[in-house]
């Protein structure tokens, strides 16, 4: 691992990066609503989406501008996500961009755009344009808690990373914003993570890397098993540190992976643990699986079953509902070969309660904040890892009343 | 449809059929705990099972069982569900098999057996072997509300259904109890459904005739998505109705076969009716996939996604979570093409909110105890339907604490 020094602040930390965040009126609480992120320099971008089959008009202008594989601004609405809104989603989507662009001096295309909020709704544009041009006059090099803030909706808490790294001899720094959860296995509060760095890099080696970022980090998180139709994570890259391009094979371009992939794992988990009324944070990690691919489908069905994250809530040893879980996943199960770990305590072996299992012991570590379930089917060298929440009572409650 | 009559009274309502239920210590609560079910004639017998890799000791022995096609009992028990016990578990479950056999005179090859309740503890063997004899003692021809209530768990009421038919000229009976909620997507509680007639069938008809009735019944209602390693449903024939015998291609197969479709439906809805913090029974209905296959994936999409499901518990018409989750289906969708309605109110069209839309007669019909959500995907002619409850607050609050 290349050595990675964490620094204050998020996004902006990012030289030549500046953000906003204000509040336009969308949310009916009058909280902010509208986040800026602006690259000063020319950038190249990478972004990935939503698997969903039903996208937000935001997501359809996104893709269609990230293939020009350059953009300077990302601009981020909450309160509405301008999903299933028809034709009229789309222009309104497109418009915004536009006046973004205008205000900035860019072409619409170098303008990447999402949204998150109730589905169904058009966007209240009248408000929209009056936000805009206050929004690109807030713009600061301080600005990455106000547009963290802006991008909030369900979350508690605005979530920030920056860190530097070298590449090449030259320090990289790489800074981000995100909210909500998942990606794969994500929320429909849906998960936004920005992120910007200095680095000077290929158009495709940054798509290659972030890619590979995400399926380690933002893919390997879990909520709730649903997925929102607003998922986005995009990265600006403007190359102000001077390092030798990063082209694909270059020898810089492993640390600079790395790195991303750091920062976009520590956003991840700050995603899982201010889940909707998640009170835990916890690892299951699986190893002995048949393959690598195994091991990760054995661990999302581990990590999605609402039976084990009710008792992840409960603090509650019932490791029969981990052995439940793993049994009706598609990873190939033996129960006689398989063993729990949960954090530094043995609880069943060869699919059976071990004997002498210290159950006060395992309740005791279950009512920590933070801990590891680790599973071993015992059946190859197939091993991978995800992190999951509790389901807590609090979730249903958040859930339940969220359009009314 | 054949004329079917309902009956008062569950699985003794079928001549020739007894069943109790006792306490006998399983359960800390002191409540019933095992429950009985015997044919005082021969009786030709058919079963279906989980399909969780891991499997309890009781499904192991009763699918051993079963290959003999014909039993004349069924003994479960409540309160432990003797899975993840290795050795000793099947040892267990062979020995009640055998104290049954002994006590009712059968080869213990006759006796099925079924057990649900926390995992990974061995049955206390030493209670059981002084309640058999009780049991088998309080057998009666009006038992089934007993053998009802000692298989319960977390159900709150005991569930029972009994109806005639006329198949080949005769009156034929059909009587069952149940518990639990689910089988394909099944609950950690076990389901279990035992069936009787007095219907003379062969074997195979008998076989075939019930994995058809479960697919359309309990493989079509979801509580959580979770798949206990317990579940089980049998049915016992003895064949006292004296109709022509019933071997494939029979006459009168068919309307035996609705009228076990039928019964085991209604079952299959109280069991949503009565899942774990339920409050309402809401029928998913897909029509418009390309395939009958799609549309009960995109069905099971819906039914199973925990943020629809706490809108239903909020009576919330947050359709864009429909949506949501009917994308994140393999399924195929195309939102433009798609429209959804809440019982007799149109909601969205073409994938967006209808004009004129009700929004507060829609929230009326999902404050009712049952309702439909109907959905056109538009692309062809498949169409599927599924049961499912919402998920409350009272949900995760049962489950948390289980075992402890």
């Amino acid at each position: 691992m290349p050595e990675i020094q964490w620094l204050d602040g998020g996004i902006t930390a990012v030289p030549g990066i500046l953000a906003s965040g204000v509040a336009a009126g969308i949310k009916p609480s009058g909280k902010k609503d509208l986040a800026l992120i602006y690259s000063s320099a020319p950038a190249r971008a990478a972004a990935v989406f939503t698997t969903n089959q039903v996208k937000g008009a935001p997501v359809l202008v996104s893709q269609e501008h990230v293939r020009g594989r350059k953009a300077q601004a990302i601009v981020a609405s909450s309160g509405c996500s301008n999903v299933c809104t028809g034709e009229q989603g789309l222009k309104d989507a497109r418009e915004m961009t536009r006046l973004i662009g205008d205000l900035l001096h860019l072409p619409p295309q170098q303008v990447l755009i999402a949204a998150t909020g109730v589905i169904g709704q058009p966007l209240p544009m009248d408000r929209i344009r009056a936000g805009l041009p206050k929004l690109v006059k807030a713009l600061s090099p301080q600005g990455s808690r106000s547009a963290a803030e802006a991008i909030m909706t369900t979350d508690t808490v605005p979530k920030e990373a920056a860190l530097r790294v070298e590449v090449g001899g030259r320090p990289v720094t790489i800074g981000g914003i995100a909210k909500g959860v998942g990606m794969l296995e994500p929320h429909l509060a849906t998960m936004f993570c920005f992120l910007a760095t200095d680095a000077a890099i290929a158009a495709d080696a940054l798509h290659v890397a972030l890619r590979r970022a995400v399926d380690r980090s933002l893919n390997r998180v879990s909520v709730d098993g649903d997925q929102s139709t607003s998922d986005t994570v995009a990265v600006l890259a403007n190359g102000l540190a001077e390092n030798a391009p990063l082209e694909r094979g270059a020898r810089g371009l492993r640390p600079f992976r790395q790195a991303l992939e750091t920062i976009t794992q520590r956003l991840a988990l700050m995603l899982v643990q201010d889940g909707e009324g998640a009170t835990k944070l916890v690892e299951i990690v699986v190893r002995g699986a048949r393959t690598r691919r195994e091991a990760l489908v054995a661990a999302r069905a581990v990590a999605n079953s609402p039976l084990v994250k009710t008792a992840f809530a409960g603090a509650d040893p019932n490791w029969g509902r981990i052995m439940m879980a793993l049994g009706k996943s598609a990873a190939r199960v033996l129960p006689d070969r398989l063993a729990i770990r949960i954090g530094e305590e043995p609880l069943a072996e060869r699919g059976m309660l071990r004997g002498g299992a210290r159950l006060d012991r395992v309740r005791e570590i279950m009512g920590r904040r933070q801990y590891t379930v680790a599973i071993d089917l015992g059946l190859g060298r197939g091993e991978e890892r995800v992190w999951t929440s509790d389901l807590s009572e609090e979730y249903v409650r958040i859930n339940s009343k969220y359009t009314t």
